[in-house]
């Protein structure tokens, strides 16, 4: 008997980086709901036209998708997983097409970007912006364009029958977002052994330094830690935290009451395994 | 006597927010230098191209930019200033054209992502990606487009002799970005109330918690503070920080040599005027 296959909601077209990384966790037989806006993402797992989102959170070099937490705490669903995606830009071409023959490069402003000082070596070639990775790829193949490539993932090279001409051709090799699964219901995938929380605390003499000590009491690993100021008047911050544990631990319970002795909004998004390079600790 | 225009080096096409935010925060008596990327902006302040560079640094809805963070760390110059600006996007075109006539919308695809609930309140127009949105209101201007209209700046539509057809059409008004602006020398702008560092931390138990309280045992209010993954292996961290104060105050230069006692790592920035909408703490 055939499984169904997992219906699994992203944000971005076939091929965008939120679909490799659901791959990365649910393997190969999903089926993608491509969703224009992250709050279609929410809607999509909420009534149900998929079983699970995936969605970046945090990028390591244009910092967190605050729009991704809005939403977490707009709604209540439960953080079950997380993945962490090497981003790579690849220059995809029709097969027997040389480097040399390339005059224009089609793909997204921002991978485009990514990948300058590539661009900037090559001479005679134009960088033209299009709306999305996979489009231009399928763009060139579909029109038979073979003086031209586009900048793309090696799956949409694969799938559309075209060659990666160069690989990972990104200026900054070190770009990994992190993506979080999202689900209706509380699942697990394995041992939950990070927690993450969203708090915003009462206007008390070092607050922070009060909230954090509820974790150093109980030596909880502290695994990531940000303030983000809510614009009001006066202004308002709230805090994202995340630690190692999870809440079937009574020290972690424990924790979770003490901070909410002084915060005057506390939110549990969710218990889950740590992406597999995400080990390390700070503290 | 003429002063000279301070030259002022940014990130961008002209009209870029970077150029309003040096507006600003200088006036209007200044002249651009528009560099390609963040890396040439921190040369051009460092080869006395330019006297100031001015840089994003955080956003509201997408987060720090880390890569700005890698060259103040990796550069020595002087944060000098703070700047926040509002992040408006106008629907620009020719005058005289109604928005009933306007059948295609040339924009980045970051301006068309920010003002989707507009765009999808339109019928039969069709956004198009382009590379600048200054670049889409001179190209409507120059070909006589009277069909089409650009996402842009009041600054660029008013420069181009262009209308705004519809105001501040982005979905979320509450978006804003924070600048630096740096320099090769120290220099003030009034009264420096607020400092910025970065530092990373020795592997001790509860280090985070350490480093803050640094701070806190000296009621020295904290306006910032966020953990970032450095990847490598193991992982580290490092953390930037801000807090109110300068460092001509002695509690202040307690507190940083308290701090060095458990970082591995620890660079001052700059204390600067905080921007004016920018000045309640958290703690």
């Amino acid at each position: 008997m055939q499984q169904q296959p997992l219906q699994i909601a992203i944000q971005g077209a076939r091929y965008a980086f939120s679909e490799m990384a659901s791959r990365q966790f649910f393997g190969d037989t999903i089926e993608i709901v491509s969703c224009r806006a992250f709050d279609d993402v929410f809607e999509s797992v909420i009534n149900k036209k998929a079983d699970y989102g995936v969605i970046p959170i945090e990028n390591s070099l244009t910092g967190s998708i605050h729009r991704v937490y809005d939403l977490l705490l707009s709604n209540d669903l439960f953080l079950v997983g997380e993945v962490v995606l090497r981003i790579e830009q690849h220059l995809i071409a029709h097969p027997g097409v040389a480097l040399e023959d390339i005059r224009v490069i089609y793909s997204h402003p921002q991978a485009l970007e990514q990948s300058r000082n590539f661009l900037a070596s090559l001479k005679n070639v134009e960088a033209v912006a299009s709306y999305d990775t996979a489009g231009s790829v399928k763009m060139i193949r579909d029109e038979g364009i073979r003086d031209a490539a586009a900048i793309g993932s090696r799956w949409a090279a694969k799938d559309y029958g075209m060659q990666v001409l160069k690989a990972e051709i990104e200026d900054i090799p070190e770009n990994f977002t992190r993506f979080y699964v999202i689900s209706c219901e509380k699942k697990t995938f394995g041992q939950a052994n990070k927690t993450s929380i969203v708090f915003s605390m009462k206007n008390i003499p070092g607050a922070l330094f009060k909230s954090l000590s509820v974790f150093a009491l109980r030596d909880i690993d502290l695994l990531r830690v940000e303030s983000r100021p809510l614009r009001g008047s006066p202004w308002k911050y709230i805090f994202y935290l995340d630690f190692a544990g999870n809440l079937d631990e009574e020290r972690c319970q424990n924790a979770i009451r003490h901070l909410e002795e002084i915060t005057t909004q506390l939110k549990v998004l969710g218990s889950y395994p740590a992406a597999t390079d995400n080990h390390s600790s700070f503290e």
